[in-house]
């Protein structure tokens, strides 16, 4: 046994058996996050339609002062097929950055979704299916969302419908084979099973689809069919409230390591994944008086956190959902196609968002390439590929290391790996082969597309 | 905590100390496996040039008689970057098939190389460079020994070059851009930098390659480069002994779940996984007089075990490698293209070959389609997708548990799932669609090739 150990192990009886729902250490003020908006000028019956179709108590822990959600014995029962996840300390990447830095990362892609997205699928397929509802639908464009879900309705019991951007059904069949070995139903985007499908279709017959369409397909079809209903993977407070199993395990094996971190680093795409690790980090902050800085990692080619304003926004393209109160580009911002398909969205979690506005935390904007040259030399160090994804967190934890190494200071890094890469090969491939690009946000794109907010900002509410 | 556990994990600590050596316990004459014979006809000048070139103690080791080999610290190091591999008890699986069984496997894919072949891979770049080698070649079709060699070479710091046949190279880049990442040069097979790539290719310029072709270049490339060796993945009794590791920690990890498995069970290529899950029980079983059965399960394809002859054999497919004595179906035996490309080599392992003829395993032959059904049931409940090799063990597993149902007899499996089949989806995509073909290699196929077997029998030797 030595000092300097590669892996934190726990036990599976060491699966949390709460979840950590941050409202309730929140000193600031928190409408904004306990209640969405209707869209204004959404007519009743349009409204109606939108209406939260949550499952009341996954809803009220989501919204609710209770400091600690217990986590279902079904839901923690599965949790225990493959958590807890492994703490590794990055032994190999510190010596090859020749830092004092110590840098460890909980690594959650050692599933077969390949993700953390399955922590909350499961929880949601369990609150649905407790609520009666008999198959969940969505959208996926890369589809690390579309295949938790499937894995887990197959998990729970649940019919799974997927609607797949075309041109990923086409060109990455990888995810789509995996969600139909785990039982769902794929169907390429735009199709002719819903009205906005054909009616896309009839336009543009050779449209190879987008998010937005798959989703609006997605949610037609879950209301269309007895007991369907349309689930998503990250931005809303129950999601973020599933993703804390990452940290409250971090916590303990933070500990069996001796450390605490100075910094805890996670992607921020709308923002689970980040919220799964940090929050718990949080509340230990807050408890110790630590100094640990939170620090989201965010793509240049969608910069809401860095670039973006605080308002009310949709979450949808079209600007039918609710309003919610976030770090938005504008729901008409368009990302350029990084492959991160996971980290293009326009805007980021309210609660995140509520985190950021009130200086708890801090964003970094990264390139591309920068991010790709660091999910390449960690794959190199540590043997591990990281999805595009959390590329971006590596980048930011070498940004880091290297500035220790600079400034000749020890720090304590913790991040996040939120899936593996080996369905993503081809964008490291490209990286490789130097033919992969940057995206910067033009000054004018966000000008664009915040120009086009509602402007619903109750007088006052804007600090 | 319940006593219906599903993960039995061991600390890094425990990452066994020592490999384990079967020669040490074989009641059996062991000359075949302790000494190849140079090829009859090759000149004496090619006979030098294809004389053992392992690292002396590398190769003492595996023929020797020293039942405990210990692992070098180094190489035990590197283990524990991802060591012990977890054991888990596939209820979901036990559940679908509604056995009385008790289903447990070993899991070998949860790492970059996403196979079992990283734990020799390791093993032998510490040994070649401890010997002075700076640089190691292979040939490789999918590429699962690639990865793992480019991995170890990357890990240890030895040069990697891999010659990969040419239709893999174009059609499946994922493990090419694994290797790449992994700092290996990879040259597509037949190239021009070899004079057997070069006369190869005169002949057939649009040559998509082989197995065969690539090695001889690997071999050739070897030759030729400073500090060069040829390093292989399988068969030798070096490859077999560093694969114990997997049994070492099964079997205590089957103490923790307080059972002793009455069949244990892996996929049959050229044997590395079967010996390295198995030989460690086989010890045990003369310890203790346990009635387990050791399962070897290879593909109809490839029958070599159920269908091929004990002889002496060349390892290549034109017969210039020294011989060894084996199951085979003959060096010339070209099985058909089926989605396992591990299992497809004409021969098993000198020492497995060994056991079976003794009585002291079993064997048997099972079909692409059962192989993938079992492989996507075991995706479907156990939420791992399995490679199309360790696809042939499930199949094993399942017959062994449906048995055991209809016998209303309990039973405890243990099963090796050796790699992970993210990268080999397209093959379950065909499984899927119900376009994978069946072979089952024909009785005039392998009489032929049995015809062409080396005839160095010496009188006597047979049985």
């Amino acid at each position: 046994m030595t000092a300097d150990r590669n892996q934190y192990l726990l036990d599976e009886s060491d699966v949390p058996t709460h979840w950590y729902n941050i409202l309730a250490d929140l000193d600031v003020p928190t409408e904004g996050v306990r209640k969405a908006r209707p869209a204004p000028n959404a007519p009743t019956a349009a409204a109606d339609r939108q209406a939260p179709n949550l499952p009341l108590s996954m809803y009220r822990d989501s919204v609710g002062g209770r400091r600690h959600v217990e986590i279902p014995d079904e839901v923690r029962r599965q949790y225990q097929r493959w958590r807890p996840t492994p703490l590794v300390r990055a032994h190999a990447l510190e010596r090859a950055l020749d830092t004092p830095a110590h840098i460890y990362y909980k690594y959650e892609g050692a599933n077969a979704a390949g993700s953390h997205k399955l922590n909350s699928a499961l929880a949601q397929a369990y609150y649905y299916k407790k609520a009666g509802v008999q198959e969940l639908t969505t959208g996926t464009g890369a589809g690390q969302w579309g295949t938790a879900l499937s894995m887990a309705c197959q998990a729970i019991g649940l019919g799974c419908t997927v609607f797949m951007v075309r041109c990923s059904f086409e060109q990455k069949p990888y995810r789509r084979v995996l969600m139909e070995l785990n039982g769902a139903r794929v169907i390429p985007s735009p199709s002719g099973t819903t009205e906005a499908g054909r009616a896309l279709l009839a336009a543009s017959p050779d449209s190879e689809g987008s998010l937005a369409i798959a989703n609006a397909e997605a949610i037609e079809h879950a209301r269309s069919v007895p007991g369907g209903r349309f689930a998503v993977g990250s931005g809303e407070n129950h999601v973020l409230l599933h993703q804390t199993v990452i940290g409250e395990e971090a916590l303990r094996q933070m500990e069996m390591a001796g450390e605490f971190p100075d910094v805890v680093i996670a992607s921020m795409g709308a923002g689970s994944n980040f919220a799964g690790l940090a929050f718990p980090f949080y509340r230990e902050k807050l408890r110790t008086g630590a100094a640990t800085r939170l620090v989201a990692v965010e793509p240049e080619a969608c910069p809401k956190m860095t670039r973006g304003r605080y308002a009310w926004d949709y979450n949808d393209y079209s600007g039918t959902t609710p309003m919610t109160k976030m770090y938005t580009l504008g729901h008409t911002y368009v990302a350029p196609g990084v492959h991160a398909g996971g980290l293009r969205y326009h805007g980021a979690a309210p609660l995140v968002s509520l985190l950021h506005r009130h200086g708890r935390m801090e964003a970094v904007a990264v390139g591309q390439n920068a991010a790709f040259a660091a999910g390449a030399l960690f794959a190199r160090t540590e043997n591990l590929v990281p999805a595009p994804e959390s590329a971006h967190a590596v980048r930011g934890v070498i940004d880091e290391a290297l500035r220790a190494r600079e400034e000749r200071r020890s720090t304590v890094i913790l991040c996040n790996i939120s899936g593996h890469g080996m369905l993503d090969l081809s964008a490291y491939d490209q990286y490789l082969a130097g033919t992969l690009k940057d995206h910067t946000a033009t000054d004018e794109q966000i000008a664009a597309s915040l120009a086009a907010l509602p402007d619903t900002e109750p007088a006052g509410a804007a600090s």
